[in-house]
């Protein structure tokens, strides 16, 4: 413990993501007190996370324990990253062993998206619940279960992969092998090959001459929907039934208390999350849906890292 | 207390199925001691269950408590039948008060699914895992989740609806209301259903003979298949595949130790189970997968009755 007795321990807390390296230092009630972000350098991890937590330091110089984040599969028995589709082999080996040498600071590693869902849970949508499930819509679409405060990570450590739960079982081939996925319809990538797929049929839309001239994002897309543009419009409102159908079926089969959706993809607010809900609603046991809070996640891209650095508190504690 | 000193105390356990009313003694390992059971008098359950206890009594005197499995939503909480297709209003209200007043012994009550799980779980399929998901697929198709131990409830007692994910966005409507449910293709009156459908197209099997005559059942399916009619296997198969999708969308969300699969449909055996298996593997994250055990049930009928005792036996315990 390097927490002189007079200062209240601080926590960083890192997300490895796709392309950023996110840095968050929170206090002890999770509020966060500073925060960095960098290209994120693939080859060089090790080095690029000392380099940040080493800067942290000297601005809170009372860090008692780093969490990190990790787009990929984490054995938290043996802090060992399993797969990662964004880690080099060579560096995730001994990433949690090399960043305890190099720093002298405890680590916790953590899948990104049981992150962001603990972050969440801690102090964002999720405050207040006892049990929630966490869904993130983004490049892919993860999510993570909470039962009375603690990750229930499965037996393999690999529950929650609703991106990857069947609405439609002669539906598109999906990158896991399954066909008609949540992935295959809702996620940033098939919005907008769904979107292209229509342009190609309908050139009236504003999305159309964005199309001519470069590739256009999810993101385009709701922001033309946020422009009152009908076909994307149309769009977000159809990629909402397709989560809102999966949302049903998480509560049929979970009956939890909430469940808050976070990811990309949510940046188009209320246009998503509204038929979202009226999907999931229409789709749920009633019973079942009137017991179930459906939120937005607040924390926004951070929510990782905050997350990150809300395991390292809590595993600091025990 | 009214077991004697010297001897271990007793459980019975009562499911008041659709039709029958079963009741299973069980000794405090969980053994079957004696069952009997009975056409169900709904209107006078209260009667009959303290009938079939007292005769249960004077064979072994030292029973200790009672379990009750309903086909119905049950608070445990406050011990009240919330909502149950099968029993009257009038008799549900106070059952558990005037199922204790009649019979001066104490008396858990618990959904049937929940609590065929438990005895699955407890001396069946499940024994010696930690964490279990079980399907019951018959007239209905339900669901219940173990998780270390004890069953997961859900915020108000609904979880485990495994029979309303839905498989198909543009299916068949379902008695819940939803479109393309698994019950709508899976059940065992589904199955009578889509194998009427495709008779009017197909006349060569055995089946067409017993649907001219009268109406057939999912069990006249199995027996079919069993005796090696094309088309009773094909219907088979392919309601397993439906299943399949089904297992594989829990295993993917909960990556849970073991799924036990039960109900009528379960006793065709494995013409059914090996397409399950096969079709949740092709659809199913391949980790998630190999960590999962998906085994039938092998408690037969008696498995809520069983598991009603063993829940008595435990709340007796704590």
């Amino acid at each position: 413990m390097n927490s002189p007795a007079s200062a209240q321990p601080i926590f960083v807390g890192i997300h490895l993501g796709g392309d950023v390296l996110r840095a968050t230092i929170v206090n002890h009630e999770g509020a966060i007190v500073e925060s960095r972000e960098a290209p994120l350098d693939r080859e060089n991890l090790v080095e690029q996370t000392a380099q940040i937590v080493s800067e942290l330091r000297t601005l809170v110089p009372n860090v008692a324990s780093v969490g990190v984040a990790i787009p990929g599969l984490v054995n938290r028995l043996t802090d060992r990253v399993v797969d990662s589709r964004v880690l080099p082999a060579t560096v995730r080996e001994d990433l949690h062993a090399e960043l305890m040498r190099v720093t002298g600071l405890r680590f916790e590693l953590e899948n990104d998206a049981n992150a962001a869902a603990y972050g969440e849970y801690q102090v964002g949508a999720g405050r207040g619940s006892r049990d929630m499930f966490y869904m993130s819509i983004g490049e892919s679409i993860g999510g993570a279960i909470i039962l009375d405060g603690k990750l229930w990570a499965g037996t393999a450590g690999l529950a929650g992969e609703v991106g990857h739960i069947t609405l439609d079982r002669e539906g598109d081939v999906c990158v896991c092998g399954n066909t008609g996925c949540l992935e295959t319809v809702a996620s940033a990538p098939n919005i907008v090959r769904r979107a292209k797929e229509r342009l190609d049929r309908d050139s009236t839309s504003s999305l159309s001459r964005l199309a001519m001239n470069k590739e256009f994002t999810a993101s385009d897309v709701a922001r033309e929907a946020r422009n009152d543009d009908d076909f994307a419009l149309m769009m977000i409102e159809r990629t909402g039934k397709y989560i809102g159908t999966g949302v049903a079926s998480v509560i049929n089969l979970l009956n939890i208390e909430r469940i808050v959706l976070g990811g990309g993809v949510m940046d188009a607010g209320d246009l998503i999350l509204k038929p979202i809900i009226k999907e999931s609603k229409r789709r749920a046991f009633q019973p079942s849906f009137e017991a179930t809070q459906i939120l937005a996640a607040t924390l926004g891209p951070n929510a990782s890292a905050i997350g990150a650095a809300l395991l390292a508190r809590d595993a600091h504690l025990t």
